[in-house]
């Protein structure tokens, strides 16, 4: 089956289309990306984060073109070369990022245990949260979308539970708030399709997404809602054609 | 169900054994492990590679003891606690030992970009391959277990493209041999069960899998197969009920 995909929306709109403009020169680091995608937005928000000197170019991984493929051969955005080198998986290259960039505004405590506890959290994002708010997405009987909306509520309180305040981590945004924040800015397409609320999950969860969503590289780095409709609309009536589309429907973990 | 995993064997055996004798004084860090599981076999090889001291404390993770949930609430071995502090999931324990232990023989490259690129081969070796292993493990039908074979035989092989040889960054054991290490020496019950050979897979994988499985921190941390064989004569019967084996027949991602 063809990919509708394929026919996305070509470019970042609104606040994200300004941030895209700044970002055209070449650069020691080339950031491969879609503006519509969750991953990216993590990227991108920890390379906002950091100040580093970044050249954004937009692809559809859809279109799976040959010159892509040879930097991911997964196909997928977010995709960084680096030198010439290529690194992809968004929260491998959000370490990447840490680890060549140091020094500018780390998003990683500097304590080894610290570090470590973050990265059980973050953990959690890629195995109990996102896969939760998939299957939400997806689900189209209605017991299947409330077994999903429970199992992501359990997911995000269990979450909720651990934040310090104001971010996860406490007064510094780190990478937990990267990792969680762009599913953050996209609850109201289950809120508005699947009965999804936040007052639902806990009050820790509502006051915590209401801080990160306000966080001026969570802000900038978005399109408009309205072009990210025509996604949604596929992923909402199950005919999206995505890995993480189809792995969900599968039973297969998310790749 | 009661999970009949509760009645494992209790300890360590053969090498291993030996090894559990040498750790028994309290130290700052305590390994929380199950002598039979893969992925407490991953933080043990770091632990023996850098010559961290160590205190090894076996736990049974099926029989949900209060205690070790205060640790790890998922209930899952490895557990590392260090001065005071829970840490868990076999690979975010391998960072922390990275990053607390430095100096201690490093087990990544200290270049960020071949760090990542590092992280990009442990990434595939969970999502790729342990899902196809343990779907070929419980697969009961012969077309499932044809299919997860032929799943698992493609994502070795991509893995084995990217041996620089010996260890796959080249001359040092890294994270990435680590990762893959304890399901290459227990490759054999899907040989011996599922008619899954090394030489299917490719001459490269054979030559890896023959060097990974000779390195002393991989032999030593093996106990003795016998008592292996209930514990996945349950899973080659579908009838095992550890998380891992219950989220892999709900078509659901291994915690
Ligand atoms: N695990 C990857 C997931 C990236 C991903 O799924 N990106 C989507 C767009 S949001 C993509 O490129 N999809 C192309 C496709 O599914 O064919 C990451 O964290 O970077
Ligand atoms: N993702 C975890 C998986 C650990 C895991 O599944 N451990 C198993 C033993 S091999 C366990 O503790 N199982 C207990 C249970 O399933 O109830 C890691 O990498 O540490």
């Amino acid at each position: 089956m063809a990919n509708p995909d394929v026919q996305i929306f070509p470019h970042a709109t609104g606040l994200a289309a300004a941030i895209v403009a700044k970002h055209q020169e070449p650069q020691d680091l080339v950031y491969y990306a879609g503006w519509f995608c969750p991953y990216v937005q993590r990227g991108w928000i920890a390379l906002e984060e950091k100040g580093i000197k970044y050249q954004y170019k937009e692809v559809n991984p859809y279109r799976k073109e040959r010159h892509f493929l040879d930097i991911n051969p997964k196909g997928l955005v977010p995709a960084v070369v680096y030198k010439g080198k290529a690194i992809y998986e968004s929260l491998i290259i959000c370490e990447f990022l840490e680890d060549a960039y140091p020094d500018q505004n780390p998003l990683l405590p500097s304590d080894p245990t610290s570090r470590a506890i973050a990265r059980v959290w973050i953990d959690h994002v890629s195995k109990a949260i996102i896969p939760a708010f998939q299957r939400l997405l997806q689900a189209q009987e209605k017991e299947k979308q409330d077994e999903a909306r429970e199992e992501l509520y359990i997911a995000l309180r269990k979450f909720a539970n651990e934040v310090q305040g104001p971010y996860f981590l406490g007064d510094e945004f780190s990478l937990v708030d990267v990792a969680i924040a762009p599913w953050i800015v996209r609850d109201y397409v289950v809120h508005e399709n699947r009965g999804f609320t936040r007052e639902a999950v806990s009050d820790a969860w509502v006051k915590y997404a209401g801080t990160v969503e306000k966080r001026e590289s969570v802000v900038k780095t978005q399109s408009e809602r309205r072009h990210l409709d025509g996604i949604y609309g596929r992923y909402l009536r199950n005919g999206a054609q995505s890995e993480a589309a189809k792995a969900v429907r599968a039973g297969r973990d998310i790749p």
